[in-house]
């Protein structure tokens, strides 16, 4: 049995490559997808498919159409959803894929630092599982296997 | 026809009373429903109904899960839902909430000022409409019944 | 038992009126809802709520957000569907309305004149009941009543 | 990890091919599938299989129930949807596969020229995507796996 | 509350009747509907409405479609289905709606005699309740009120 | 809104009386409804309706399917489910009800004596709420309407 | 492209043999699946499985819960349905088998004979394609890969 | 074919361990999955993996929420579920599973000594097929393979 995990959260470290790596040492028969992890082409992932847009609105638009298009494909395919929130940003499209995993019927391994946990009692609490960090989460999926 | 319409978002202002006054002023057939809008007994209520918790995580734990009962079971009776995001606070239930509506399929109108496009741009994407202040979301609205 | 009625289809004639105003002499227990049938308040609806946007297509684009806001809140409410083809025009919404209707598990009927069973008929197929006027299609809801 | 594209729309030019090649050029992981592109055939195949039929209603009615059956069957496999319109025909079947992709959750791509930005505009104001070219769609797709 | 009841099968006696009286006098809170229960009229339906088809096979597939469209609407509207078989007649349309009802979640009763529990076991096995009688079907629903 | 509440959970005792004056008392707009309280009546339903049956096995086989009967039909009507267990019995028809609400979505509350915790672990952990008594279960109603 | 096609229907002749031959034959990526074929197996597997019951409506309750079982797990594993009705025997269960395809949203083939066009109307109405011979089904599933 | 078999039930005795060699035995394609059978570390694996918590129900908390993790993404991945109830403890876990696999509708194979019927009644009543021995269990999977 093979698992697809989908990595939602922050593009700003190399948490994935870690995940990844650490998975990989382990033989977890997991295979890891995720979103476009280079911030400033997924800002401008509209602009290159579709021309120039009339403003910054339009351009975001454009953009966000194409990023969602990716996470609808992706998140179908996945059997576990790891959403990662990290210090810096608002991170409201973590917050969105963390929940549209939920109602998916997808289960949802939360990872944020015990500093957010107030503003995120809400969404934590819907998670099935909520860890500091994501070594943590790969134990939770490891012990799938054991 | 009658609609109910739950209004996700920040509870620190009174934009769901203008709102209400708006729509009564305008002989709406709308009922609004939302989160408890007392932040502090929002933020007590799980102590105050199973007591004491060890610790914060734990008060916030207790807290959250009665607030997502009144979410769940109100949202469950919506017909619409509108969520507004402010300028303050990382509002990630509110993104929780938008995004829960959408997967429901509830329709979701998404209230924003426009500074705050580029960190909502994919949930924009995904709202059935995007204005940026109440009175639009109540235009969009009474629409419906003209 | 009261049902409600979903019209979809063409606003350029009066066939809604004449459908309601015919339930209404048969005192049948129906409830119609559709799209907004003023024509030039349906195209500028986004601009009317939005303000001005930079070219036809956003405008476009915000008219239709609050048109379909408008078709999900009514055709959720709905217990069936009529939709109407007439000669004119592309109707690609009504179409899309239609097979909506049927994959959300609403019963469809499709009116649509003899000349136009060609280009229709894999929507045809999928419709529970396809008749040429809408008076055959108030004959099929008053039969559910008989 | 493989997807496979449902090609909606118009059999009249071979958009498909060009598309198939392109996608084989760049070593995608894709498999298409779609409606019969023989257009005698798509229309013939009732009476192919079930012999003469009274006249030409009964005609459509019987290929479109085998043509519905094999879009049924091959959208159920698929993981998105593209969906082109051109400036010939009536396309309704396209508006109906495009509408069935966007209710059963498989993300839909809309292909169609500016020029018929107008009468399209609530089936693209639901689509996850829209763009003037099949090559825009493929890039689009591309993106899910960069 | 109240509950509202689908009465699919045979509708070559009164039992329907029966049933509701019997309903009546013990003042139990339920509304049922079910077919058209003249024969003649649910066989002719078809051409009432559409006027004469090519041969008998059209014929039955117009008063289908309109048979099938009044099951669809009342039994969405219903809480719970009671499907009676008779010795009598294939009752095919009887075995479809019992299995659309407990596919759609709709909890069955099946009133069959003794007689007909072999060629029904299937059936019977999926129902919630088997019972001899329409009688007996009724104590069952009493007992969801007492 | 008026929230109707399914009381799933032991029979043995009055809580859902005192649940109910309670409820009345504080003027909430509560339907309450529930398994029949009759214990006797409860196993015996079967053969009340069907006759004597062959041995123990068949006669509980009859009883119970007409409980489910009346389970599923209240459950599919309810909002929101209070589950409580007792010290006693094997209450293995709550644990299911208890999990039947959960897969509905229909939001659960778990009252159990602190004794309990540590069998109930799993089916505390996917309740929506878990208190220790009757009481706190309603104080957690009442916050949806305060 | 592979599809699991589940043959509902008559286990009295080898109707389901030719249609495997056909399809080998002509090299169509189709595995069958269906019901035991083997009458008295069928009737028996109860007993087989949980011994001597108290009579034979419990004979038969036992054996039709295993039968299920088997059609439950292999329907679910199929993306297409064909069901055959043959002259004699009452079939209800091929009837039940073709509805729950049909609400499974498993597209259908009906095949029957022209001689029950009239009591198998309602179902005929509901399927996809309706057919005289399995060779007529095979043609139209070829059809899918052509 | 391929099944894949989720194993619910008590962790006290070898039953898993001998069903899984009789089916391979029997060179049945079954993959079995179920849930962690060392009771210790089920019971810990929340501090295992979170560290150590305030007190037992937080340690139980911690412990389930990863356990129901792993019930989660293995059931989603079954086509079936056995359930096997014993004499010792109470197994509401058990029954949750249960009760969750009728509602996911993943067949479910109920395995009980006949000495438990009684307070089992209603979850035998809702199950596909009751048995008294994993043996008679691994003989109804057979089945849907002969």
């Amino acid at each position: 049995m093979e698992l697809t995990v989908y990595l939602a959260g922050q593009i700003h470290d190399n948490w994935r490559d870690i995940l990844k790596n650490e998975a990989s040492d382990l033989n977890l028969p997991l295979t890891f997808v995720g979103p476009m992890e280079n911030h400033d082409r997924s800002d401008n992932i509209g602009e290159e498919i579709l021309g120039k847009q009339p403003n910054n609105i339009f351009k975001d638009e454009a953009a966000s159409a194409i990023n969602n298009l990716r996470t609808e494909i992706l998140m179908n395919k996945s059997d576990v959803v790891i959403a990662l929130f990290g210090d810096k940003y608002k991170q409201w499209n973590t917050a969105m894929d963390a929940s549209r995993a939920i109602e998916k019927g997808k289960p949802l391994i939360l990872v944020r630092p015990e500093t957010l946990h107030h503003p995120l009692k809400e969404l934590s609490n819907k998670a099935q599982v909520v860890v500091e960090t994501p070594q943590q989460a790969l134990q939770a999926l490891s012990y799938v296997f054991s």
